[in-house]
């Protein structure tokens, strides 16, 4: 989890800074005299598990103003409605100002770090894992995927260039071209580094032995039935990392996992979010 | 509509290309011939409202491969499921690295506009419009606004800095230092540009009719029962523009909007996203 | 006046450092020991009214060296010829190396600050506000609406996206089209947010009620007469803000004041600087 | 002149534009129709010297909309008032919207390069140049020593890091340690590039001999009389360049040239601007 | 090969055109006529295999003029003294102002090139393959990492993102802290992406049954002899990919290859690069 | 040496780091206990000169971790194998992360260092100073030219942009469209800064004279033997710096220097760099 780099988090929440205010916040340059100081509680409204922690801190640091923030939840902390998870104090002009930005990326973060601890719960007991996609908001992937590590998840590759993944539509280009599939994906190892992974996105129980012929390091099973799911790690017996995708929701999740697969993906961790209700509630001094 | 800026689009998405492949695409460069081309087809899986055709652009031209993209369906339009939304054709390896990022894009903002409109028609015949908030993905402001326009919604103001909104925290401050509401009000129009307008957020009716004295352009009236929103109504009678806020649902909204407020504020619209089915299907030649 | 952002200011000051010294100051890096230390004082060779202290203070520190900058005149602060703005320490070289850009954006912006003062000064007593326009510098109209405002002036939109403003050039696309003033301009109504104004620009006196009939905030008469504009203000009769515009002087505000106009708009304050006589007197030790 | 980089321009008028629209243009949006077209006509209200074209092409560029611009007076060319200098022909929303970054470049520029043509005027028939100083507006230094050099004047150094210039408050540097003022001059060539000039500035006869024993390039008499510059200017006699500087206006800069200088240093060139009256003239079509 | 992103290419060739000319090219501006064009061959004065291509293309292309670049030998492809490399044709002021950066980039990538071909042919006829390592040059990895596979090498894992390789200095963290080798890093596997694989140096034979015992992907042996390679070989028998590492040179790597290792790693590719002789040669029309 | 900017070096030192871990160390966030703290020391494998302190303590500083760096070697100091360049202290998962980066540019910047250094004592006792060339990697001009101060050399001009160098393929054009060589350098003076120096390349004894006879500051004679070396500095006799470049080498330039030329340019410094051996010392607390 010290895997979200400092800078990184503040290039984002400067972004994001700037955009809400590019020329200042009209209503506290009116209103709030620079001499007025305040303490405030970001305060969870339900309960859940927390993520953001250094987003929050950066928003109310990158204001300018000398705001002190108090993390008192860890992330990947659970907790109830009514949690204190945050404590922060400093003029109140500058508190102000990032408020809606801190609660922003942490309703966000611990809307996706919460979600994922519900999947994780689900498969407890099993060996499966839940592993977030691609289908991460444009420009965040590097907060969200520390959210679902937050929330118990796992991390699947985070981009393009870091593992192989042959899916349907590659093989669609391959198969047009007459190409045999176990010798494309044998090739593929002579052309990537020695430490690259290949995974192969099947869709029928037909496409594994000639997939696992080629020596591939996982198989996804995509939009597999249950049944299938289940001939499918027996076939695969272990000579691969099975990893079933496609449209797991929190109500299948277990049933999927009890299937013997290694691994789960859900794009819903990321793709479609609930933010957790925080909010921020002000003190004046 | 056309207030979406193309060089903001593109910095977004080459952020989010970027973002998606620090060194390449390892599976196209190892598997893709470049000489290969395709066709593919942006689908529709579920019918809705459209949003994002500039980044879906985008995102293929930023490629750097020479990629035509033909957008078949406008910015707002709704559509049915199975509807061809764009037609792609270009290398094979561009359009599949592109693939994520374009349906990233293009999920989110039809899910926004799509939304959008079920809000908008669920208030057909009022005269209430129905406005987003500043809870909005960091560093995606732009287009999630520019989607809620598509889906028949308008904009609240952007940011902090082009219109005054006094909150209850603001009001905790001015109280905690004794100063008189109307007064302090007041004395904001004299520190701001003249084309700046003033809102004010208020918990309780009792607060309205100080407020208006200052001569404020709207008063949002913040988690009212419709009972208490009608009151509002009848109280402030067209002396100000009427805001209904807090935990606004699509249940709820014809129902608040039958008060007679002018404008409904909703952060469902973008604080919590659905994504919207869509998916590329590749035909290789 | 805090509506400064100190990432805004560090951002456009690094730039400027960069711009004079893209790899270093060759004078100081050869003639300098590193050891010695200097004590400077920004000293005004004229009268005037201060503004651009943070600027000041970033182009010391962003050098790099440890240098202390004590600010002694507060912004919007009159001061006379002779006296010590600010009193700076530090490592010779820094100093030395930061001296022109500091002096730069100093006295740029307390030439705006002093301009404006003095526009304000001149129409004391009368309801009317000077405000600046869009003919700023480009790359810092932050600063210089800034300083506008340490001068007693106020700022009018500051862009494109905060405010509505339909100009004579928009109605010569309008009436083009054959589109009815009145109704066009409540239709504009319709598609912008419920907190934005709406500004019209008239070149003559007939165009007032049409466009009064539209329900628009503000109506800009453009180089009218004296007699012209009490005409216009007796006709608005407070139905909407009356702004004067066109080729303002310092000679000519104060009779455009005492017609009435609420607001008077000076593109000289930004477009046309005389900066201000700073200078910087070293002391080494 | 060909000396202003492409990528420089993009970069500056990019800026600019963001700075003016960072989310579109509201009023452009809500009232211009996408399919109007309109032809405009960049008009000088006054007589001048061109300068910022590139600029002027950029801004309209950088919208995104296909506009075109013809460019009919070249960089450097004087003008009349009543010409026609650019006459620009695209979608009427993008013509309106870059209408005013347009301006402030192309005004502020031919201001630069008018004011630089009237002093070169003055000192013609003299060998004397007129050179800018670092007293340009930051950030945009490349395109106002561009607009320097179409007024035929010529460039000072660049930056800090293109030539040693010791000035007083280096030398009060120097002299505080006890140094030799020839000597230490020496010293200097020892240790920056073979390629790099030396100049000094001196304030007194007494200061020059010292410092031609160095063997320096240029030498500025600053703040001089007439007769000291004479003097100096006799002193010197070719074994160093000879620069005026301080304080140099239009009305003595020829009394200044005919002392003999080589180059006269005017800083208000840059650095108290008056722009240049330009409009810009819409036609709808 | 196709894994070099445009816009990387782009990044990289335009701050090195900045860097090397941050206000323009004083000497084409002042001597080259921008009527006068000129042709010009990139041609080898000594063997090699190429690679910098796009880089060169770029260089041209940022320049701002119309430079057509005409590739003539295919990235990885090799070439004899003498051959012409690529032609180039354009406004003579942009192939002149390019010349020396693009040859800075050819120069070096063809080195990198040339030095990996000629280890990849000392190992010919062996299943070993070479790789890279992270000493390359700050800022240039895409470029650098594409020219080593251009010369026919392979690459190592791309930054510390994307594979977890367990150095000396990790083990002593770990060590120091009393863990048992073996479990920790089995618990490693718990922790990253089910796609990442997971590399240990070790220094002793000893200590790659406990590393073995973990189930890891690759074992890297550093700075063994000949023998000891042998021996690991031997021991690890296709438990795991076997890399040799440390201080390899070219005489030595063929004997290195012949002991059965998968992997030779060498830092020399990059970091101790000797450019390749290459010339513009310029023909002016 | 206090030329190099702090804000340059921290950009390309951050721009390293970013490329070497996107998202994040895995192997340290997987394996090393954030409490666990290390000291390490930067050790000297074999002799050298010192350079690249400032890119080594950056490189730690912008981990964000709270790393300190006591530098113990000065730039430009000379040092011999096995002694501490640095010490370093600080969480252990931070020291490990930056060690790659900072090694990288240690190694590189001391092998320029170390390598111009050994020209530098060849030409010791005679005039000749070493200079380096434009021949540097991209991006990196700043920290190469500094780490050729640091080793006892000088620097060529910095870019296109500080002086004029008239070169062989400039002559081409300008003698293709038939102009006098002599009238041609003389008008260059006409339109450059009267700071900037004219520096002439010439291939042939023939074209001294013409070129002294325009009046430039520099000569470089390009591939000359001994004997014509010897020659032209004989013909020039003081009129103008001379400058010897083309293919010198280590054993070759005491010859070169002994021939009384005052300049000697080697592009190896900066274009064909051996990374001298250092390392980085963990031990574990």
């Amino acid at each position: 989890m010290t895997q979200l780099l400092p800078a990184v988090v503040d290039e984002i929440v400067a972004r994001a800074l700037h955009e809400d205010a590019p020329w200042g916040d009209l209503t506290c340059a009116a209103l709030v005299p620079p001499s007025a100081t305040s303490t405030a509680e970001l305060t969870a409204r339900e309960g859940g598990t927390f993520a953001g922690g250094p987003a929050v801190e950066a928003a109310f640091r990158l204001t300018g103003a000398s705001i002190a923030v108090d993390l008192l939840v860890a992330e990947g902390e659970a907790f109830e409605a009514g949690t204190v998870l945050a404590r922060v104090e400093g003029p109140a002009a500058g508190v102000l100002q990032a408020e809606r930005i801190a609660l922003n990326f942490a309703q966000r973060l611990c809307g996706i770090a919460t979600a994922t601890a519900a999947y994780v719960a689900a498969v407890a007991g099993t060996g499966a894992r839940v592993v977030d996609t691609r289908k991460t908001t444009p420009g965040l992937r590097a907060l969200e995927r520390h959210a679902v590590r937050a929330g118990g998840g796992h991390n699947h590759r985070y981009s393009l260039s870091d593992a192989v993944m042959v899916k349907d539509n590659h093989l669609a280009v391959l198969l047009a071209s007459g190409a045999d599939l176990t010798q494309t994906l044998r090739a593929v190892r002579d052309r990537i580094p020695h430490t690259t992974s290949v995974e192969v996105e099947v869709d029928r129980i037909e496409q594994i032995e000639p997939v696992l012929a080629a020596g591939v390091d996982v198989i996804m099973l995509d939009n597999f039935t249950l049944d299938q799911l289940r001939e499918g790690v027996a076939l695969i017996d272990g000579r691969a990392i099975v990893e079933a995708s496609g449209n797991v929701r929190l109500e299948t999740v277990a049933a999927i996992a009890a299937t013997g697969v290694d691994v789960i993906s859900v794009g819903a961790l990321t793709h479609s979010i609930r933010s957790l209700d925080l909010g921020l509630d002000i003190e004046v001094r």
